[in-house]
């Protein structure tokens, strides 16, 4: 089964060149790079500030909207998001390395 | 099969009590929600630079960053990453209403 | 004559109490910090944006929001602008003792 | 007499190509926008971070830190930082106007 992330950064590929009136990915996009990334750094903001100060709800809806707005920024530019997920595993497996490794000394 | 981000949310958990000295988790876990919000907001800021004067090669690294330092901050502060991807399908589901309702219009 | 940050620094405490319905300052204080600090990290998203896609206007504009919302956040946590200045003199000081020291090797 | 922050901007701007070995102002310089657009945005966080859990001391020093590059920051976009006060008196005007309207009615 294909997992939520993956299946919703095809929906934001698909919905790109829609019309900006009727869809957000597409007015997002309609604003470039500059918007977009504009407000996947205030979704972060949002995030922390509801990490430090608010409750589990809070933190739920804002880090989806972190993660939305990471997805439309990462299509905006070109990149995959199975190329980040690559990258995190790459990285895992690194560190799963370094873990035992560790453990050894 | 599993997701890589549904599978690195386990690991986080996993190593939140290991040795900070030795694991990354588990140092930042040592520093409580404050230190993982500040670097999750480093890690925004530099998905932010990285998308407007970066590579795609810059982008996918500081994407990654971005989603580990997420997962470990939702796993600080008790929230389920599958909340977060539940919260994404349930405005997916509105999101495909709202289209279907535009486009009769 | 006193600068401009120091006196716009006295106009936002008198207006800490006004009425938030025609104060911006005292809308911002009816948030509270969660609120204050919010917006501060947005307009520092939108100076990081503005420094590195827009014109001289834009940076301008967008700096002079990040240091109002800072001023705001520091009234509302009690703490003076001249503490912060001071402390800029404090490490200027040092900063040139530090330069001359480097100086003469 | 001349206040700390226009003092301070005038120290970055001498120091901008000063050796970057010796002199911070020269080495973020030497990184160019992207690097000092990132410093300022990482103290942004800070200052988040500091204004909901730290202390005044706390939130003093990253109020500093963040005025800092952010000078430094319009010093290599070549805003001049009476630019920024003179748009934040320009403001005031206004604003100080339009609460004028607003007690009146």
């Amino acid at each position: 089964m294909t997992d939520t992330l993956t299946l919703l950064s095809r929906t934001i590929a698909a919905r790109r060149d829609a019309d900006p009136a009727t869809s957000y990915v597409a007015k997002l996009h309609a604003g470039g790079p500059p918007l977009i990334a504009r407000k996947l750094g205030e979704e972060a903001v949002e995030t922390v500030v509801a990490a430090l100060t608010g409750d589990a709800k809070d933190l739920t809806g804002e880090a989806a909207d972190l993660i939305f707005h990471l997805l439309v920024l990462l299509d905006a530019r070109g990149v995959a998001f199975a190329d980040v997920t690559a990258e995190l595993d790459r990285r895992e497996g690194m560190s799963g390395i370094a873990e035992k490794a560790a453990r050894k000394t």
